[in-house]
């Protein structure tokens, strides 16, 4: 007997789907597209590290009212208000902190933000009797990894820093959940590398500080906020010696949550899934395609080596096609337009000086210190 | 040039040692061996699986009083009261949950005591500018192991239940914390299977509820309060087809962490010890073991495998003879004896109902909701 289909029960309009960190860069692109399906978002952010800005583009994409709570999911208190005020069919835990090299300084607050976030929104969809949760996860729970393409069944572990160990630990916590509680569904999205924005240019990446990553870094440097690119490393065992990595355009991404929240089945247990295209793209390709999206030329100097970066990182995004009825289907000239639409309308991020209608006075880190 | 070992700096009486759990099992054991060793010990403890009862022995032990306070590492504000009335030089951290079975039922409990509570800690640690941390952790870490013995350089991770996910994730978190920042030294201690008791009989081990270990189970039987021990299959590739393991004594235990208090030098970073006897004795040994110490004959019955369980794991304890100077230097027949003196003179442990002088109200898992 197939076992039901919990979203298969009522219709969309009927469910609300909680969405922690929903004003971030992925958050924000899955919030859309929750509406455009059909459901009801709740969106709460403690708008540490995003913008109330992003949350008024969203309405305004949409032309949907969004309840908005600035709450930051570690206090507990503040969460069970929202989870009282509404009857959530299932969590999308986006929150939590994300820059890789700031964990390395200072591991604890990535360890208290993300882990004790989690716990605290475990508890409390245990105590609301919410069941249903889809992870934000990432790829760098591989670390290095042995076999290419990644799949799901490659061992996770021995990650490279803290950040990735968050991911893994959280990964974890919910599994045993999972088993503990057999009415408790999750599936933890392992995301490749998101780039580009939603089609309107109205939102995106917006990094606080130094970029992290490779393209937000490249459109920053195409409106003349850095002056040139560093590429670490030209000696990789690759085509043209740059590190290969699988650019996933984050409308696919958003896609695939929704194709998760699709696939929630009663009893379903835990399920994890790579969220990537299968392509791999080195740093001199996404330039070149940056450089046809803008019809900017990208100065850029080859540097040494970064530690801890691989040479070459893909996904075998087979499973999550098979089970989720899932794939990309945006290539990367489609990710470097779009992500220049987002840029160059947007120069300095939802901080724009010509932006008057923002209201962000948190973009800092704030790591909460109420444990 | 030798590193500065902080530990001769000045005198043992002038250095407090903070022993989170020290009412515990393992806790008040070490806590004995400090104070033998011309330490000042401070003990904090929620007695939510422990007694206060404890503490007394103690002092009746060392005839000394001992600052103790009961404070939730949870509640960060208590654990930082503690730490502004006294300069520690180190933290000893036994406080956590334990039970194995417990911990697949409610893993969030686990996650949030064991994890949660050692950030707070590490975080008054930073506050406070202590850096010096022993740390309770457990051969568990190792999963199934692959070769045996088992020594620190096998590869961690793939436990098979919460309580050892918590133990493999604080490693991580204090290995991170240590990387971020250098003053920072840490000595993780991987336990084997702990038996017996301090020689006076006043302090042992003193499970709540159905004991999860084998010792404590053989003793219960022994005093009457159960009838029969089950033996979980013998049927297992050891020398009488019962599972082997590695039983140390609790006192050569505590005095692994008094050797590795010892062992402290400035930037050490984070070193990690096996706490074993690197010898292997049969569930059917230990029976025996304590029939000659207790002249008491047990009861038992083979019983199918019990899941998770393996046939055989030992430690390589070498390392820590090297590094530490330290060996377990008592036997199965010690272990046993010692195990008997308390359990015949305590048969209902602290609780004993003919001690009119607990005052132990807490003797029930009480996880902490303060996150």
């Amino acid at each position: 007997m197939e076992a039901e289909d919990c979203n298969q029960r009522s219709d969309n309009s009927q469910k609300y789907i909680l969405v922690t960190g929903g004003a971030g860069y992925i958050g924000s692109h899955a919030t859309v597209e929750l509406f455009n399906e059909g459901y009801n978002v709740v969106v709460v952010d403690n708008l540490c590290n995003s913008s109330i800005e992003s949350v008024r583009r969203i309405e305004k994409i949409t032309g949907k009212d969004i309840p908005f709570y600035k709450v930051d999911i570690l206090e507990k208190h503040a969460l069970q208000g929202v989870f009282k005020k509404y009857k959530f069919f299932a969590v999308m835990h986006f929150a939590g902190l994300k820059a890789v090299g700031e964990s390395c300084l200072i591991p604890l607050a990535y360890y208290k933000n993300n882990i004790v976030g989690s716990l605290v929104l475990l508890e409390v969809m245990e105590e609301f009797a919410v069941t249903n949760i889809i992870f934000s996860s990432s790829a760098t729970v591989y670390g290095d990894p042995e076999i290419l393409p990644i799949s799901e069944s490659c061992p996770a572990g021995k990650c490279t820093n803290p950040y990735g160990w968050t991911k893994y630990m959280i990964e974890q916590i919910i599994r045993d959940v999972c088993v503990a509680n057999k009415k408790f569904n999750a599936i933890l999205l392992r995301y490749f590398n998101p780039v580009g924005s939603h089609k309107s240019g109205l939102i995106g990446e917006d990094p606080q500080g130094h970029p992290n990553n490779l393209t937000p870094f490249i459109a920053q440097v195409a409106v003349g906020r850095r002056s040139e690119l560093k590429v670490f490393g030209n000696d990789y065992d690759t085509h043209d010696g740059t590190g290969v990595r699988d650019y996933i355009h984050v409308v696919d991404l958003a896609a695939g949550h929704v194709a998760a929240l699709k696939a929630f089945r009663t009893n379903c247990g835990c399920k994890m899934y790579n969220l990537g295209t299968g392509i791999g793209y080195s740093v001199l390709d996404v330039v070149k395609a940056f450089e046809r999206a803008s019809k900017i030329k990208i100065p850029y100097s080859i540097v040494g080596r970064r530690e801890g970066d691989v040479a070459r990182m893909f996904a075998d995004p087979s499973l999550a096609f098979e089970e989720l009825h899932w794939k990309a289907t945006r290539d990367i000239d489609e990710m470097c337009e779009d992500l220049w639409r987002w840029q160059s309308m947007n120069p300095y991020g939802f901080n724009d000086n010509n932006n008057n209608n923002n209201n962000n006075n948190n973009n800092k880190l704030c790591c909460s210190n109420g444990i």
